[in-house]
């Protein structure tokens, strides 16, 4: 697979306004404004910090300020995208424009689970005259399904990931410290065509494996060490997201148990994918076999999440989720298991769900041991 | 100066919680529940990323998923944070856990500008029985004032930048890309110590310079383009942030005094900075000396903002703000010049606030040209 950046194939931006609108009825709303930044993107191919788009029937409004005056209209143009933009230097003349485009009393949906608070009260004064209609999601549930140029730039990120953990994984049995293999990935995600990280490296080495979200430090790696890797290449704004555990060296019965446990609970959820399936479903197929190992308390968290231009976003894959699986959907199945005394297991793919199954992102092998260093002369 | 991250002095974080009880009374709350995760991680150490820290007058209660039940204990009792812990594994459970912890009726204050709506929609119904009060920079008032631990690892910061810098400035001059010459800059910071960028590295090469927020691009650098770089590394959660522009080759008469003038202003502006001053006259020095070049509509933003655990934080200098700043102060002061048809500039410094003046953190020296090549044999 080629990683030159330019033969990924284009995205269809234009026609996801259109997708956000047709949920407008079920949501009693007569515009949206979008205010949280990944959406905005989503919906216009602008990547600047700062911004908000008003979607109506009719129109495409993105405001931004003056730092972005040449960069919003030319990412717009870009991304093939028929909105208008305008350049407001203050919250005030920005709110200025855009209640300016909407009809006295429109029924306005605000992002609730993105806007504050305060912006919230902000839109219930003057100049705003609109019927505030709180929504959840109506950009996020159009997000969770890919089309094929988000595909392959999510494919992309991984096997990014993939080419990167390959060229570096023999650090692990050279006594190399955890920030040493994190940086090495880093690097190697970078030179292999990565804009960045797409979260900060998780290197967990030893008893710090038992730590779901350790960061790395100056531990070095020793023999009989479970290290749990866990990151992610970033690629034009897309995420991937990868678990690898490796023992070096022998480890314990207890610690090649965890593996072998781990693994299989890992393969159950990824071939238990597949449109229409419940998220849930996936969740409680890796969580019996952990249970069945007896492990079920040292599973502290959920099975996985949607993968996308933010690295967790929906659907979520957990005892509590109540989403079913689509074909387009990408997805993470990443069980674990940490035992303090013995470390941490985590393994994980990134998944296409399709009709049939799912398509793994995530290549990388899953042996539990790290490349062997060279035999003894 | 050393660049090992051992020599970081301690910081105090155990202080901090009192600093925020002082604003109650004014705030009219009688405890506040911190949803903002830099201000969670300010007051307790705690760095992951889910976490809500109920501050009463008597107690600090951190609430957390099972992600982090090792490591958040682990980090606040580093921090020397006297808080309680507890682990609840949903919003329904933290919110149990959070509100049974509160007299019933109590004024809780909420963060209203990162609290999201819905999340102040959730916290009027059961379990929830107090009076919600939007509070706005409880914590970031307190935040704005940087101890010496915290100014150590902004200096730390600051100092990798320039280091970085200096190792890679002559790739200016060998027809490197954006791209490469970005990717560079951030191993080098990686090299030197730091956990990570501060932001994503701008480098802004010829007609890209007049996008102040330029990405990284295939652009090469060919002589006569001006290079906008603006970058800083990221040290134990503290970022630093500096911009330098350099001229390749000869340029235009129009480049040279563009490069003049901003570099007169900037200098002009950090002249300005003192315990006392407003942040609006540091503004309004640096707006003085562009208008009087006549240029003042091709500087399209603000002149400066504060720098601490976020990139962007308050005080901000700027037109617009009603700040003066304070001994402890950390802050940018970042002019520039963006004209399409000759590129742009910009010079940035971040500064320490002193009653005398300031103490500039970053140092990289400000040529106008990058280090010259070999000469011809």
């Amino acid at each position: 697979m080629s990683l030159d950046a330019a033969t990924l194939p284009a995205m269809d931006v234009a026609g996801r306004a259109d997708r956000v609108r047709a949920g407008f009825d079920g949501a009693e709303v007569d515009a949206l404004l979008v205010t949280d930044l990944t959406n905005v993107r989503y919906l216009t191919g602008f990547t600047g910090s700062a911004g908000q788009l008003l979607v109506t029937p009719e129109r495409l409004l993105l405001v931004t300020d003056g730092r972005y005056a040449v960069q919003a209209p030319d990412q717009v143009a870009a991304a093939g995208v028929a909105a208008e933009v305008e350049v407001a230097g203050s919250t005030a003349l920005q709110d200025d424009v855009l209640s300016g485009a909407l009809a006295a009393g429109a029924r306005l949906g605000l992002e609730a689970e993105s806007v504050t608070w305060a912006a919230q009260q902000r839109h219930t004064r003057p100049p705003w005259t609109a019927e505030l209609v709180p929504t959840e999601g109506l950009v996020e549930a159009v997000r969770e399904v890919k089309d094929d140029g988000e595909v392959a730039r999510l494919a992309r990120a991984a096997a990014i990931a993939d080419e990167a953990l390959a060229r570096i994984g023999s650090l692990l049995d050279q006594r190399a410290t955890e920030t040493e293999v994190g940086f090495a990935l880093d690097v190697e995600m970078r030179r292999l065509g990565a804009d960045g990280v797409s979260f900060e490296t998780i290197v967990a080495s030893g008893p710090n494996g038992a730590r779901p979200h350790h960061r790395p430090g100056d531990r070095t790696i020793v023999d009989g060490d479970l290290v749990v890797i866990d990151f992610g290449a970033l690629v034009d704004g897309y995420h991937s997201d990868m678990t690898r555990t490796f023992l070096v060296g022998e480890g314990s019965d207890t610690q090649r148990r965890m593996l072998a446990v781990v693994t299989e609970a890992q393969a159950a959820g990824v071939a238990a994918v597949r449109a229409g399936a419940a998220a849930a479903e996936v969740d409680a197929t890796c969580r019996a076999v952990i249970a069945e190992a007896g492990w079920e308390d040292a599973f502290t968290h959920g099975t996985g999440h949607g993968v996308g231009l933010v690295i967790h976003e929906d659907p979520r894959v957990s005892r509590v989720s109540t989403a079913m699986l689509s074909a387009g959907h990408v997805v993470t199945v990443e069980p674990g298991v940490y035992l303090p005394d013995h470390g941490g297991v985590r393994v994980e793919d990134t998944v296409l769900v399709t009709d049939e199954g799912c398509r793994p992102l995530t290549l990388a092998p899953k042996a539990p041991t790290p490349p062997a260093p060279l035999p003894p002369a």
